[in-house]
């Protein structure tokens, strides 16, 4: 079992409380965090403003005054804090999240997954100890791209495959990438230095709140996420045959809506039918429609995830086969663009029985589920072995809002299962 | 039988075909009357322009070069024509449709139930032969309503129930319908005296294309009209919960397109299970829909008609009580508008029956339908027996287009059906 060390009090806090060595001061360190942002009344932090410089800063300071051996801010923005192992030139543990937000976003979703980690950092130089490896805090400057329509940011330059292209984007003011970045004092000339998988890496594990109700809906504080889903993304246009509400019979019609509304349900239906397996009709309309006009189009869009790549070509193998022959029986023709496809990345077996060791270890019951979001993990995995652990998200599993919510045992729960994944590491390293 | 009549030869026209009596006629007229349009490429006859003004003079001149006795444009732009009884004091046998179009329309629509009378005045004209009732033929000035977003305004004032608040409003460059009249040299002052309805009247029919598929398909000339359908115009809102497509499981969703598509489905077989009754989704849509957010709203559109009121409001109450049951099974929450109903106007059965007595006295198969779209017939109603002939709409049914077609044999024998019907209430009225 864990030893819970004290977390250094924040100014205007009292001592940690015994019962949740590491929740309180997560959630009190989130709320100041939350402090910093573009809009008076909402958490909004985009990449390369004055404000997501401020939070990087306010993140460099915290990790000084949890006595990390080295800090600092990359050239991409990424703020870097390394805990040393015993011996130089150990191998390195990555772990992180991002730090940037939505607009209008919640204070957790990225954030814990820095705080944390370097909350029980912070344990192990109160407590004088060093392990078989590096321990490297990341908090990464772009993972919801919001400012300049990119993704992964900070850890494509981690892994160093940042594409240099995107530093000609503009955002909605006209304003490059590169521009913004050199007037938040970054360096866009020198994102290669920000890699940081070029020595031997053990792999990198994230803390994450799900963003889903799964953990909430089973009443478990933590679950061990077993793959990132894959997904396909597609845009659907129907054809059918505009005609008078009034004068066209039921039998002689070619509704394009209603050949839409039968795919919706199907997919909605196919996906219903295994688990894990998830379709959304996001995107829905007949264009310029009229009440007394029979539709002559309809568009739709449809999302589709797995944790496994076969699982979700199969279901949608079914749905465009199943689309085909609702549209032949209905005389509508149909056509779809394939938008996106990203594949399942199943975390490393190797970490992921650490994660379950942890959880278990701190008296938790084992829940593993794939993550239906993507993550920066996802973009490590590019370059490393990557496992995930997904903490319980409050207000019926909203992210990506003000209502999103965490509760102190469940960070706790978080930080502790982290600290013993680091013991547990540290035994498999020592080969005890 | 009836005993065809010649019908004066056009200009430029070899004389009528003796297979066809009134046929050819009529597709030439129409074509003529069609050359008088707002638009170089297109059929555009909208109210009070000076276009509309030169098409009711043209309607004018015809009808005196057909003999009528009285010809003339009331004080809202009805071109009236009345070929007198045998006596006078007689009662009068209205006619006639609207000569107005949609933008783009098609030739036929309205002009071939103003065009097919005239014809056959003309026949009596030149046999000398006289009836014992007036037979007046009106071309209506404005049913479709395109520049004001009125309907049936010229049937309106034949009754005497034209709605003067309607003089107040503009069109799309804010000219009022009052200032619209005056500049046309109509007397929207004197609509009043544009009654006809004032004096002894058998009744108004109306010939009519059908404007939809079923006499084509099933390879009819004509149809007796037994009612004008009811509708009931309904807007939907349904309000599920957003959520993201990638984490939320699917029986964790409250997802409102997808109740809006089983509403469209509902509808769709509601209305597939009774004859007559038709029921279209003509509006859907996920407002501010995104490819990966579970719709929290949808809207659709209902526009359902019956040739019975009872009949179509069965049907709505199912379509209502399975939308909502439908909606609490998804946990989502639904309201709706009642944005339009009109009751269904039956045929007259005496005019109906004589249509029935015309048609297969012609020597053609009797098939009666409800029509599904209004027209002035049914405002007609309002003051007066009512019954319509229905006319096969060649190229799949379509009308309000330039596609719309008609074979000159049909328009023969709409004319024909017409010559006979008036032989038929002859007979009747001198009680043989």
């Amino acid at each position: 079992m864990t030893s819970p060390h004290a977390a250094p009090p924040l100014p205007g806090q009292s001592g940690p409380d015994a019962g949740l060595p590491f929740g309180n001061s997560i959630l009190a360190l989130a709320d100041a965090l939350a402090a910093i942002s573009e809009q008076a009344d909402a958490l909004t932090v985009t990449y390369a403003t004055a404000t997501h410089r401020a939070a990087a800063e306010w993140l460099q300071r915290r990790m000084l005054a949890c006595h990390f051996d080295e800090v600092g801010i990359d050239a991409v923005g990424n703020v870097v804090g390394r805990y040393h192992a015993r011996e130089s030139g150990a191998a390195q543990l990555l772990t992180g999240s991002h730090f940037d937000t939505v607009r209008n976003g919640g204070r957790y979703d990225g954030r814990l997954g820095i705080l944390a980690p370097m909350e029980v950092v912070a344990a192990l130089a109160a407590a004088g100890r060093r392990l078989a490896f590096d321990i490297v805090v990341i908090g990464f400057a772009d993972e919801e791209g919001v400012r300049f329509g990119t993704t992964f940011l900070g850890s494509s330059a981690v892994i160093g495959a940042f594409d240099t292209a995107v530093l000609e984007r503009r955002d909605a003011d006209g304003i490059t990438m590169r521009e913004a970045m050199q007037t938040a004092g970054l360096a866009p000339d020198a994102i290669a230095c920000a890699m940081l998988t070029d020595r031997p890496t053990i792999g990198f594990v994230e803390i994450h709140i799900e963003q889903g109700p799964v953990l909430l809906d089973e009443n478990l504080a933590l679950g061990v996420v077993s793959a990132i889903n894959g997904a396909v993304r597609m845009m659907f246009e129907i054809d059918g045959a505009a005609g008078h509400a009034g004068t066209t019979p039921m039998n002689g019609r070619r509704d394009a809506a209603c050949a839409a509304a039968e795919a919706t349900l199907l997919i909605e239906r196919r996906c219903s039918a295994e688990p894990a397996l998830v379709g959304t009709v996001g995107m829905l309309e007949v264009p310029a429609g009229s009440v007394n006009v029979i539709p002559a189009q309809a568009r739709f869009s449809l999302d589709l995830r797995a944790p496994d790549d076969a699982q979700r070509d199969r279901a949608l193998a079914d749905i465009l086969a199943g689309i085909d022959a609702l549209c032949r029986a209905r005389g509508v023709r149909w056509r779809s663009e394939e938008i996106m496809r990203a594949p399942a990345t199943a975390a490393d077996p190797g970490l992921r029985g650490l994660w379950r060791d942890a959880v278990t270890g701190i008296g938790l019951p084992l829940r593993e589920l794939p993550s239906g979001a993507g993550h920066d993990a996802i973009r490590m995995a590019g370059a490393c072995a990557q496992a995930m652990l997904f903490v319980r998200c409050g207000a019926g599993g909203i992210s990506h809002s003000p209502e999103e919510t965490l509760d102190a045992a469940d960070a706790d729960a978080a930080a502790r299962a982290f600290d013993l994944f680091l013991q547990l590491l540290e035994q498999r390293m020592r080969g005890t």
